[in-house]
């Protein structure tokens, strides 16, 4: 017990000896009260507690894992905070197990699945309870060790495909279809796609998908979809450079279909620079529902993306998962919904 | 060791003794590989990580942080990350610790002293080698217990008064002086101020301080401070809201200083609806200089401040700290700036 309190070493506060001392008891009493109360008789129970009052003794809890297997710890690996959709999720997730006592572990893997692996390896390291991972792709040696590991996995983002334990999410195809199809009910007929990176982001590629199916039933011609590399730096002025190669390597596009309402922001505020009437000239729309669509001017078409829900419905799986019995939800479609603002609200051309 | 192992209790992969039965080794050896190799001769160090390797074995690092009485964790607390500078502050934070091979784990206590003193007690169980606070309001019990406890601790956003250890931030009462000074040169003269609630929070004290001596000082009449209670939720619609009441209770106010530029977002786009000009009719301010007001028609005159700089200082200041040696560096002031845009342009009325 001497090395589990963690003691004097590095001046963590009073130590377990000194609560004894002060209670008059040993260290096994003051100890078994912090473990099994219950064993301890009341006048004794009330006196250490005093004690620790007094002296502001802070149990250590690493030892209490080690001996009970449980850290109380949730682990939750997102791209980045910069963009605040990740945010809402960790909200999300946070508001569910704080109220269950449990604490929630951070990790941000910049859109890298090489850094998300060495994140899992890192952080299994710690024990957590439950793990949530955004995104539905990771290296195969991320997949191995948490199958081989066994603590509740969450995935969340998408719901295509086989997930390694649970998952939570929408169909980024669908949304995206929808989005494209919305584009097309409004009389635009040149459509290009802005997307980012689908290394290491299966809801980059499934979007792409999502688009190209949309114009192929509606016997449009797909443009060449534009790329952008934006890491985790997702910031206005890379939508307004996508409009500007997206126009010169289509003079006639007339909507562009973003894949995040940053970049499609950035791309209105651009057209208003230049003069460059939207919705009319050209129609713009976003992904994701933030705020900032709501204050532009004119304001954004986009897809509404459950990410609170997701982050709270992840964390109830978790949790039901960890009170025991295999549930018999592995998967949740919170779907998703189109947003229809004053960006691509056309009369039919 | 086989306690401390964590072993198959709860599913956790391979234990240590399967390690040490492939590698024909005992676990005495697998589990000195793990912690002094340099002692292990390299032909078996060898075969033993191989058979770690082969089995995706994960050690269990809490048992080495009760030896070595280092966990390798920075706690942090933020009030919420519905609000992006939050969020920027943890970046910024994570950024610098990840570097330094460093884990963040995150509470949010909701603007609460009375959450965050329990989130404390509960965060030291987990023995964090530092913690990183918001504000400089605590309870007096979370004050006494860290003083206490004895790691490195800083608080953050302020640099007037006492820190419990460290603090790094900018002088919330010069910033709000300041902007309110900047609208006294743009010529308005009935200027309000709309502030968050105060209990808890000395942010909000000092920049109504700020505010009131900025105009004492131009030998203007200060206006009722309007406060908004919103805890963790701050969303547009309670700074038009906000600006309703304001102009019903003074009608001639020609400015408003929100304490929050999602406020000020929100009085914007209701002045939009209401057909009322900004900024002739009206000049409107914000605080802390987040990307909505860049985006926002007109765009927002507001105060920048330095939030992912605030993060990555605080790093730095507790990294140098952990690395040995009392810092004669424990408070940095890191200053804000003025970002005059259309919102509060006016000619001198």
């Amino acid at each position: 017990m001497a090395k589990g309190d963690g003691g004097s070493k590095r001046g963590f506060g009073p130590t377990m000896a000194e609560v004894a001392a002060l209670a008059s008891v040993t260290k096994m009493t003051v100890s078994r009260v912090l473990r099994q109360p219950e064993k301890v008789n009341p006048e004794t129970r009330k006196r250490v507690s005093s004690a620790m009052l007094k002296l502001g003794y802070v149990p250590n809890r690493l030892a209490g894992s080690l001996t009970s297997g449980a850290t109380g710890l949730i682990a939750a690996i997102v791209p980045t905070l910069r963009h605040s959709i990740f945010a809402d999720v960790l909200e999300g997730l946070s508001d569910v197990i704080s109220e269950a006592g449990l604490d929630l572990f951070v990790s941000f893997s910049s859109y890298r699945t090489d850094v998300e692996e060495s994140q899992i390896r890192s952080i299994l390291e710690r024990r957590p309870d439950a793990l949530m991972l955004t995104g539905l792709t990771h290296s195969k040696a991320s997949r191995d060790i948490l199958r081989n590991f066994g603590i509740p996995v969450i995935e969340t983002w998408e719901t295509a495909e086989e997930p390694i334990d649970m998952m939570v999410g929408y169909s980024n195809r669908d949304a995206a279809h929808a989005m494209t199809g919305e584009l097309v009910r409004a009389g635009y007929r040149r459509i290009a796609f802005v997307n980012g990176s689908s290394a290491g982001n299966e809801r980059a590629r499934l979007r792409a998908e999502g688009y190209l199916a949309a114009l192929q039933e509606a016997g449009l011609p797909a443009l060449p979809i534009h790329v952008v590399e934006h890491d985790a730096d997702i910031r206005p002025e890379i939508g307004a450079r996508a409009l500007i190669a997206v126009r010169q390597q289509t003079p006639d596009v007339d909507a562009i279909f973003f894949t995040s309402d940053i970049f499609a922001v950035g791309a209105i505020l651009a057209c208003r620079e230049q003069g460059i009437d939207v919705p009319n000239t050209i129609g713009i729309a976003g992904f994701h529902d933030l705020e900032i669509g709501r204050v532009v001017s004119p304001t954004l078409t986009t897809v509404h993306v459950p990410a609170t829900e997701m982050g709270r419905k992840a964390g109830h799986m978790l949790l039901a998962r960890l009170s025991g019995g295999r549930s018999n939800i592995s998967r949740q479609n919170l779907g998703f919904s189109i947003i229809l603002r004053e960006s691509a609200r056309r009369s039919r051309g």
